[in-house]
């Protein structure tokens, strides 16, 4: 596997752009980005499980579940289309409907996307105005693939895109993907919003199955607030123009990209936790030694999401009693009396914590490990083989302020 | 029932003290109280459900499960004798020890609640001093009470105190108590630390029973962060001198003294929402019209625990999106197309919500409304006939600034 740059530019066949529409009317920046594909795509896809959903999942859950392909997709940022009610999926048909037109495909492979403010309607002249733009715009190249990271993004500080390439049966596949997301992070099958393009040829089944399985340990993973958003979509689609030999759930190759797949939904993950709103870092929590994977997960989740850690982290404070009071109240199965904890970062490792009580570690160089960016925690309980990591970051004074008056 | 002035000296028979012991040497603040009734006392209990309980939670669940009385309290503020191991366990028969000596009683009636920085062990020649002091300054008036609830504060901003007396079986009874906490709360089972004092003559079958059922509608209710403590202990002292025929669990009585005990807890449990670490306000979510009870606690919960939605408190904005958001990933059953959801303080009442969607509300009236303390907003999902509510604060630059370096 190699590491490349870029997005869903990346694969064959991709073109992507990004404008200001005029959605953002505030502050004039890019809320628009569109996606599209040469050749039709295989499709998969994860979406929130929030009983709350907004109108573009409802759209996209009927597309990946009942269609054979997808070719584009379509999204804004400033407005999620959520708590939108009739309205709401009247908008989301319309979208698909202007878009299909301009690039004279069918309305139902059209995907969309919104993220933003949940409640508002969507100005349907400005997004109608835009989808017709936007073909204009579309290009193959790395730049282009920005232009769209960038339009998604709301309080993102910096574009999310990664990309790597593997070969398969003689012939080079590429992935990558974008995806947006800072705040209402704690995704439960799916992020805010991801979109991963590739020129793999690969069944429809096999994908859906790899990507289910990817989410759940990579978004599924991460945390900015605890607050799972209505907008989730994590999307995945594959062309085949790398024309190599289809894979299938029972091919040889399907670990290989299996690999590849994993390797851009994690550091995009990471990428997500480690830009949460306010926040100064990634903070990583590896769990080991557990029972069962479930309860690695459930313990690496529950120190992730502790606002009670996550202040000590901004403040480089080694308060590893909190670290050990979280994994207690996660109701996951272990020994508080086995627990060993570790600190972690480019400054060293330090032992913290021996079965269950404080080591003699000296607090100035944990301070130092503390400070730097990432910060890894690792939770040894120390009773079986299952391990699982979690990612999520500090909890700042920027976070509060972000937060305190985000529709003003 | 009438509401009284007061906290564990309200019932009679009871006497209390605090001094500033040094263990928080660095600011010469009190630190140690001491609760002792003049006769045995039957006692309830309920105790944090975190796998990681402190010692003084073993050694105080061994008294109420397994003796028939209980005659006294002693707590310090500081450290928490927890993650502490044998030696914690060591200073808990020491603590109780020196102070059965000190009052003449058995060390098993001595109960112990501790609080403060986790993983720390007690200074056990300092504790001691404080023990043998403490008798001394024993008294049953108001004043003594509130040295009392102000020894036992961390990071608290003023005591908490509540009483009452209720009229049974021609006897007037009082109840009164004291608690303390405002970070690391969201307690499942029981909160921080609460000492609740009463003469009522009631069989230990009974408190136990009615002091389950009210902690869960009221401790279990409370959330300041998210974060369960490994501490959290709630102790219900009835010493019979009010010479009312003893209540037990088929008595008329049990009702009358039932709401008494209610009251108490409720309005604790307030306090320390209402004090909750960096918070502004007291934030209380009632849900109306929930298929049951738990789907009810399950949804109120949900909102009161969203950081997001407490951000938008403290910033006096009206984001509804956030509340629908949060009932939506509860996981409890209710149907979005159908919740109103309305904001109420002391300036007015508005619906924001109907049927899933905005209103034509005034921002104006809804900024005025939010900017009260205490702030309310009321979620009727409209499903059926069962309610619940739960209170926390909101989330505040404050809460950042003394959580980021606790220990320092």
């Amino acid at each position: 596997m190699e590491i490349i740059q870029g997005g869903v530019t990346a694969a064959k066949g991709f073109k992507a752009a990004g404008l200001a529409a005029g959605i953002k009317k505030k502050n004039g920046k890019k809320d628009m980005a569109m996606v599209v594909s040469e050749k039709p795509c295989v499709t998969a896809g994860t979406f929130t499980q929030n009983r709350v959903f907004a109108a573009p999942v409802k759209w996209d859950r009927d597309i990946v579940y009942n269609q054979e392909y997808s070719q584009a997709v379509v999204v804004n940022s400033g407005i999620a289309n959520a708590c939108t009610g009739v309205e709401g999926d009247n908008a989301c048909a319309l979208e698909a409907e202007t878009a299909a037109e301009a690039l004279g495909i069918p309305a139902k492979s059209v995907l969309l996307g919104s993220t933003g403010v949940i409640g508002m309607q969507l100005p349907m002249d400005v997004m109608c105005e835009g989808i017709k733009k936007l073909p204009y715009l579309l290009d193959s190249t790395l730049e282009a693939g920005t232009l769209a990271a960038e339009a998604i993004m709301t309080t993102d500080t910096r574009d999310k895109q990664v990309a790597c390439t593997v070969e398969i049966g003689g012939k080079k596949v590429t992935v990558g993907g974008m995806c947006k997301g800072a705040g209402m992070i704690h995704p439960n099958m799916a992020t805010m919003l991801c979109f991963i393009t590739t020129d793999v040829a690969i069944e429809k089944k096999a994908l859906q199955k790899m990507t289910s399985e990817i989410v759940s340990d990579t978004f599924n993973m991460i945390s900015v607030d605890g607050d799972t958003s209505t907008n989730d979509t994590a999307l995945v689609m594959a062309n085949g123009l790398a024309e190599n030999p289809v894979i299938t759930e029972d091919s040889e190759e399907y670990g290989v990209f299996y690999e590849a797949l994993f390797y851009v939904f994690r550091e995009l993950s990471k990428k997500i936790a480690g830009d949460g709103e306010g926040c100064t870092c990634l903070f990583e929590v590896k769990v080991k030694g557990a029972v069962d994977k479930e309860n690695a997960k459930i313990l690496a989740k529950s120190v992730c999401t502790s606002n009670l850690t996550k202040c000590a982290i901004f403040g480089h404070d080694a308060n590893w009693g909190r670290i050990l009071c979280a994994l207690g109240y996660s109701g996951a199965d272990f020994d508080p009396e086995k627990v060993d904890i570790f600190f972690e970062s480019e400054a060293g490792s330090l032992q913290i914590v021996k079965d269950g009580v404080a080591t003699d570690y000296s607090e100035e160089k944990a301070t130092e490990i503390l400070s730097k960016n990432p910060v890894t925690a690792v939770c040894d309980v120390k009773m079986g083989d299952a391990t699982a990591t979690a990612w999520g970051c500090d909890l700042t004074f920027d976070y509060i302020k972000i937060n305190a008056d985000y529709r003003s």
